[in-house]
Formats: structure tokens, C-alpha cells, sequence
């Protein structure tokens, strides 16, 4: 890989935002956050890796859960100092179970739920 | 509006990043940061409206280059810490005219430009 990681912009904490987007529909997934050793390790496996800011540790998406995210593309903005990453989502993104994170719509003044969780296979 | 945007989770410099999306097609346009002041003036003027952290100012979207984004719908994550703005936009959202800020794709260890500028009317 001649890509260097370290060639992107992070924050003061050494992070930068990865929003994953369902490669399939389109649909925003969540968003969540990488060192560059995240970056590295997300496009060596191909299984997207994020930093976990509550463990500060590697968080391999879908590890325990066997949510994973699978890489299909990674793309950086105009300013290097944003990811997206375009995934092939395995079951549910969100820890609640839901498709996505953005589940909750701001309509009229109100917070309107808009996905159901995912039903449980078993 | 009941729906108070103080109830977002915002870091330490008082801001949360906003995804902007295109209602239409999908596309992720780009990613840029708002305070609680930002989202109020968006959700009550449906003009996405931002904080621009370089010029500590509010960032009306397209008040200079027209190129404005309506807001269809905005959602927020199950952590309270991410918007995502669904929208119609105007012309190019990046300021490379470039419809989406994500032009640059990492594949195979190279930079990979898969979107030209938006050719100029004029």
C-alpha cells in the first residue's frame, strides 16, 4: 500500500470522522471514528475498523456481534478530514438493532422513529 | 418547535457533525459541523445552516455561491452526537465544484479522482 494514513487531517486527538454508507442503497449507516492505524487496518482486511473513543481501543465492527462491515470503497473529502466508507453491512449497523443509526426523524417539532430493529432471526 | 436542540450531544467546542445527504439520489455531498444555534436556524428556516469553524460564523449554505441546500429532513443518531440532513441541493456541493466533497477514491494504495467538476453553465 503506498497510500499513507498519516497523510490525512485528524483532530487534536488524532481522530478522523468515517461515516459508513450501505453500499447497496445508499442508506447512512452510522458514523464513528478512526486513528490511522484504523484507517491502515480497515483497508489491509477489508473489515472496517474504527477507533473506540469510550474503550480507546481498535474497534473491528461486528466482532462480537457478527454485525461486521465489509469494505467494498473508501473515499476521502476535499479537505482530508472526513471518510466515507461505502460497506456491505452484515445484519443491523446500530447497537439498537436498527438497520442505521439515524433511526430518529426531527419533524414539526417532534422526534419521530422511522425503523423498526431488525426482527431476530432466531 | 418542542423539539430543543440543546437535548444534542455536542463536543467540547459546542458542535456536532452534520452529514448532508441528497434526498434524491443518495449521495453523500459532505460533512460540516453545527452548533445548537445552527441546527434551530436550519430546522426553522429549512436552509441547512452550519458553523464554520474557520470563521467562528454561521455558514447559511449557498449564501454566496448559490448553491444552497433545502432542507427534506434531518435525523439524528442513537447517540445524539451525529446529524444526518437529508437534502435538495443546488449545484455542486463542495467548493472544488465537484457535486459531493467525496471525489477521491483509495484503491489499491492510490488516489482515485471518480468525479469531475460541475461543468459551469455559464
Amino acid at each position: 500500500m503506498n497510500f499513507d494514513p498519516q497523510t490525512l487531517r485528524y483532530d487534536e486527538r488524532g481522530l478522523i470522522p468515517a461515516i459508513a454508507q450501505d453500499a447497496e442503497n445508499g442508506d447512512v449507516l452510522m458514523m464513528a471514528w478512526m486513528n490511522a492505524d484504523a484507517v491502515a487496518r480497515t483497508l489491509q482486511t477489508r473489515r472496517v475498523t474504527y477507533w473506540s473513543r469510550s474503550r480507546q481501543a481498535f474497534w473491528v465492527k461486528g466482532e462480537s456481534s457478527g454485525h461486521v462491515q465489509h469494505l467494498v470503497d473508501m473515499r476521502v473529502d476535499c479537505d482530508r478530514d472526513c471518510l466515507l466508507v461505502l460497506v456491505d453491512q452484515t445484519g443491523p449497523a446500530c447497537h439498537t438493532n436498527r438497520r442505521s443509526c439515524f433511526y430518529t426523524a426531527l419533524r414539526d417539532g417532534a422526534e419521530v422513529e422511522i425503523m423498526a430493529p431488525v426482527a431476530d432471526p432466531d
